[in-house]
Order: structure tokens, then sequence, then C-alpha cells
């Protein structure tokens, strides 16, 4: 006899456009390459310019002053210029707002630690 | 007086560096342009290549193809063929581990969501 599958679904038809769209929205301002890492980097105390690109090893001056924008764009950071310093220091300061990616980070960190232990057990 | 910045961090420096591996692993998975968008459409019901194809508007049958392989590799998606029917019948069937993934979906999801109408408000 043959095997039924098991054709419990984890979505339902409405839910799969429903996420289809909504994480395709959060993919456009979340999933450039550097998008994540360059804001774990802002929400773990890196605010300096340079400092956050000796934190993403390998990110260059044009790719970080972009994604920098980018997220100012997306209201994730803020760009803070204190005149009264000299040299003036320019900070950038992610927002309350950014703190809502916190669980994106944890459980996307979550399942990596995971995914990589399965993998290399496997071996 | 000058404003004190809130220097609280949403992550310490250990976290940040463990974040960042662990993050860079998943995003090595999942990162890829359609890779979660296939995901939500298995996790569907969506198994066959056609419908996976008509659900997925705009992916090529070469990257679905990829995709597909590459979820196999990862251990997400099972390719089953039942070579008793004619014609033989290939299906993409989500594996029992590739629900871990449910919890990112949803996350992505839900900050997509409340995202888009931040931005649609604002303007």
């Amino acid at each position: 006899m043959e095997e039924i599958l098991d054709k419990k679904v984890a979505f339902t038809e409405l839910q799969c456009s429903k996420n289809l769209s909504a994480t395709e929205d959060a993919l456009y301002v979340l999933g450039g390459k550097w998008t994540l890492r360059v804001m774990i980097a802002l929400l773990s105390g890196h605010t300096r310019f340079n400092d956050l690109q000796r934190t993403l090893k390998g990110i260059s001056a044009r790719v970080l002053s972009g994604e920098l924008k980018d997220l100012e764009i997306n209201g994730l950071v803020k760009r803070n210029v204190d005149a009264d310093q000299k040299p003036v220091v320019v900070e950038y300061i992610p927002t309350e707002y950014s703190k809502t990616l916190k669980d994106i980070i944890s459980t996307l960190a979550d399942w990596g630690m995971k995914h990589k232990k399965k993998i290399t057990d496997q071996e």
C-alpha cells in the first residue's frame, strides 16, 4: 500500500500569500548582504563609522555609508552630529524603533546556531 | 546642558560577535533572494514544481531548480519521486526539520507588515 503523505501544512493558503508579501517587504529593507549585520553592530553599541567598519570585517566604506543612509531613511538609525566638539563627532544611534529588530536578529541567530550544529553533526 | 545619550545597548559585546557569526550562518542558507519565499510556498502545501513557480511570481525555472537543490542539501526539503504513477510524479516535501523556519518566517512577516504600516503612515 502506498504511504499517504502528511498533507498538514504549516501555513494556510491565505497565510501563504500574506506571508509572501510581508516577508518580501521585510526582506526589501533587511535582506541586503550587510543590513542586519550593521544593525547588530549598532545595537551592540558601535556608533562611530570607523568602529562599525572595524567590527564588520570586510565591509567597504562606500557600502557601509550606503547602508547607514538606507537605515536612516527607514527610521532605524539617527545620524547625530556633535559640532561642539573638535573634531566634530558623528555618531550613528539606533532609534527606539530599531529595537523591533531584536526579535528578528535573535530568531535568526538562534536558527543559525542550531543549523550549523545540525550540519556539522552530520559530517 | 548637553543631552546625555542613552548608552544602554540591546546586545552586549559578546552577544554582538555571537549574533554576527550566527546570523551570518543563517543568512548564508536563507539569505538568497528567493530562498525564504520558496520555503513559504513549500510550507503552505505547494509541492509541485509548476505550482511553486506559479505561486512565486517572477522566479525562473533555473533559479527555482537551484533553490530546491540547495534546500535539499540543507535538509529542508525532500524530493519525492513516485514512479508508480504515469507520468512520474515529482513532489518537493518540506521536511519535519524545515518547520524550525516557521518562527523566522512569522517574525519577519510580522515586522514587514508593521514596518510597511509605519512607512505608509509617515507619508
